[in-house]
């Protein structure tokens, strides 16, 4: 057996199944070896921020790392911007990079750059394999790496002639270290900290899942403490039926506007709120001064555990918590309005829905718009690297496969991985695609505002808006293989959505602003 | 005047005048600036990628750099793959990275990243802006660094805080390092190796500019030598009247059989020649064995004066070279065939173009058919990274408005940065591309088999290639402003290429294989 197929067979022992590529000459072994080995799905993208983006998004749903095979450090380097994100949301993801053959690095051929210095930018581990007789073990190692918690990138950087030598042996699962309990130092302190009113719960990571945020829905109930969570979160299962939790905002006087009444802060697997970006003359947390902080989990701790060690000290176990009830709004007629979008959505998006959020400003309002909807689970991009929501939407689909996936993409964002159409297409996934074509990095004449920058001129304006031409989204679409469709009223979008929702397979739907 | 405008201020001083970027928040004050200040151009491309191939294509053209503005760690990964391709070419480039202020990084906000780590990868010299009094003088470093030979890329990175502080200076330009002249000892080495017969001139850089291209010609008509080049070249002025000089071939098997007569090889300004990957079985260097290989001038040494001297003391300066003479090919007619294509390519291809060759399989014979076309430059991807063509092209486009820009674009690799084409539209770019759609990674079919893994099955076929569904070409330049127009003949391709090429603006054609 050579290196290569002991590396799959490794990487299946261990329960990765999936991997998404870009594969070049130096990964040709391990694409040959998959003609050999049953059970792992190979996906091809047209771009690697296509194939990190998948990975990370099917390994928030999957909760289990898909690989990735990507050529050398260029191949890498056009995965990294999707790995930044995958790092701001944990998701364990296990990268094969492919390296020339050992012998041949000392001639420094054309595509040599350094793959280990890159990786280590995004990658939690970083390991290039040294023999045929460990890559197999090489690869198990990996898999755990990318799952201890808080989980992240593993990447294993693959030789060519690792790859293709004869004698290599398949490695069984490594163990995953459980995570650590918190010390009940801790619980105390946490349960002093709501005891004296105007305190908030802070979560994310595993937090914002149904059961645990449930749990914290009863501590908030008996102690008053507020359920928060930051503005950069993973997934969070949501809607009728899940408690009520609020997203910080991402504009800063929003955010200390929120926080304002906040006089103590209990972490949960959650970094304490930070604001995106710094301004001049204002500070960089969004808390009020003197809001006390507490960690009650680190993010690698096991912090389900501590909160129901918590709610058993506040004796909040049977506090009813606040679930928000199933209520649909009307669907609204007439022109595109930022609320008329997010009520066409909350009112015809489906039970168990996955919805892949990158409508940056358009979106605004859609999050709360939506938590009355049956109930679904919402991915956005804690890193901010744009170009995330539909190569996330493809790691979505394939990890759920019966569940319909919603990918809200703003214009500009998605030119950046606007070849993710066609891996939708190929694959026959169950996406539907809405573009806000607003035509403008519209975030940004905001932010220049937001600095002290001013009113833009014409040169300005000219790099913060994306018409002259406009992009015709259907065309790139149906150019790709996606049936598209334009609207320019909410009428025409509420006609489009509800037939693309009722189908199986992708669509897009253009939203002219 | 704040950091920013200083910054713009002495690239100006410095000779740099044209940015391609795409900003973010951290960079608003020098979106900001932009309108302050006369002389920049600002080029907007959908996607980093585009950003820096663009600068690349301008650098080899215009033999300064220009500069690129990018949105911290993740904008400068999505750029990392054509600063890669850069790096190879030792183009001259500027990048301004925006980082976070600097009181804010502390707090490890959404987009942080280890920039310098990212940079380092690609650039020769990388800074982290430290004040607002020397932000001025970082910037004309950063000019001059750049082009310290052979050239390359020199990355400033600027905190925000610092773009917005007042009290900045301008700096005027600092000395460029004139290339060091070569010891005479080399010469005469060289000379040594010549006189010995079954010799060969290995060029590259600036030496595959007409002129220094001439001088060989005439060392290699008075020795015998012949006239090479490595595969991974930057830019060649060729095509009738200049020299006669041969490109190793890319295929293993096909250079050694070029190289197996040569007894000893004298490099000026170019590496050795090395494989572009290994193989089972097969050596990394194309060179028949006990060939002498003999530097004459290193990469940063000056090859054009140690040629010179080289002549004089050979006493080949009234040497005849061998020039190509002037010939076109009939238009042939048609099914498309790769000799076909090349044919039709060299009979219509105008005086002075440009061409960015990025055809790769679907380009074999275009070199050969093309070398007595009229005049013309030729640039080509050293580093290997695909997605180099359509952005080279933007480059050289801006960089010499007056010349017509052919890109020759294979549909894999244009995939990769498609984007490119919007931004052609919108700056009404003078650039024709032939897509080679043949529907396949069709270059990995043949590495599949080089590396010895024997016949593709169905799952490896899938990662090879990318018909189902079929990319719309047309569709896609259509949807981002570029007129376009499918050909399935040699006849429809001579018809379109001759109305494109007898117009100005962008234009792309689809060639279905």
């Amino acid at each position: 057996m050579n290196g290569a197929e002991a590396l799959i067979r490794s990487l299946l022992a261990s329960g990765v199944d999936t991997c998404f590529t870009n594969p070049g000459t130096s990964e040709m072994h391990f694409v040959a070896a998959l003609d050999r080995i049953e059970g792992m799905r190979c996906v091809l993208a047209l771009f690697e921020g296509v194939v990190t983006g998948a990975a990370d998004g099917y390994g928030r749903m999957k909760d289990r790392p898909a690989s990735t095979l990507l050529h050398l450090g260029p191949g890498l380097g056009n995965g990294l911007a999707n790995l930044h994100n995958a790092r701001r949301a944990y998701s364990p993801i296990v990268n094969v990079v492919g390296e020339h053959a050992t012998w041949h690095q000392q001639y420094d051929p054309p595509l040599a750059s350094p793959i280990e210095q890159i990786a280590g930018a995004n990658s939690r581990w970083v390991r290039t394999a040294a023999s045929v007789k460990t890559v197999g073990a090489d690869a198990a190692a990996a898999v755990a790496a990318s799952l201890d918690a808080p989980g992240g990138s593993a990447t294993l950087v693959l030789p060519a002639d690792i790859a293709w030598t004869q004698g290599a042996e398949v490695a069984g699962p490594v163990a995953v270290r459980a995570r650590r309990k918190v010390d009940e130092s801790r619980v105390r302190a946490a349960a002093d900290a709501l005891r004296k009113g105007q305190g908030a719960l802070v979560l994310n990571g595993p937090m914002l899942r149904a059961a645990p945020l449930e749990l914290c829905g009863r501590i908030a109930a008996k102690t008053g403490a507020e359920l928060l969570c930051p503005t950069q979160i993973n997934r969070a299962e949501r809607g009728a039926g899940r408690v009520a939790i609020d997203r910080i905002p991402y504009v800063v006087e929003l955010a200390q506007k929120r926080l304002a009444g906040i006089r103590s802060m209990v972490l949960i697997n959650s970094r304490q709120p930070v604001n995106f970006f710094a301004y001049p003359g204002k500070p960089s947390l969004p808390m009020a001064e003197g809001c006390d902080v507490v960690v009650l989990a680190e993010l690698d701790e096991d912090g389900a555990d501590a909160a129901a060690r918590l709610a058993d000290l506040l004796d909040a176990r049977r506090a009813a918590p606040k679930l928000e009830p199933l209520a649909r709004p009307p669907l609204p007629s007439g022109p595109i309005t930022l609320p008329g979008l997010a009520a066409v959505i909350a009112a015809l998006m489906p039970e168990r829905a996955i919805v892949s959020d990158e409508s940056i400003t358009s979106g605004r309002g859609l999050v709360a718009a939506t938590k009355n909807a049956p109930p679904h689970d919402w991915l956005v991009n804690p890193g901010g690297s744009i170009g995330f929501a539909m190569p996330v939407a493809i790691g979505a689909a394939l990890a759920c496969p019966d569940r319909k996936v919603l990918c809200l993409q703003s214009d500009g964002a998605g030119m950046y991985t606007v070849q993710a159409l066609w891996t939708m297409a190929r694959e026959s996934l169950d996406i539907v695609t809405l573009v806000f074509a607003n035509r403008a990095y519209e975030i940004l004449k905001g932010e220049l505002k937001n600095v002290g920058a001013g009113e833009p001129g014409r040169k300005a304006r000219d790099m913060l808006e994306i018409g002259r031409p406009d992009i015709d989204w259907v065309a790139l679409a149906k150019g790709q293989g996606v049936p598209a469709s334009r609207v320019e009223d909410l009428d025409g979008l509420a006609r489009e959505l509800r037939a693309a929702l009722g189908e199986r397979g992708p669509r897009l739907i253009e939203i002219r602003m």
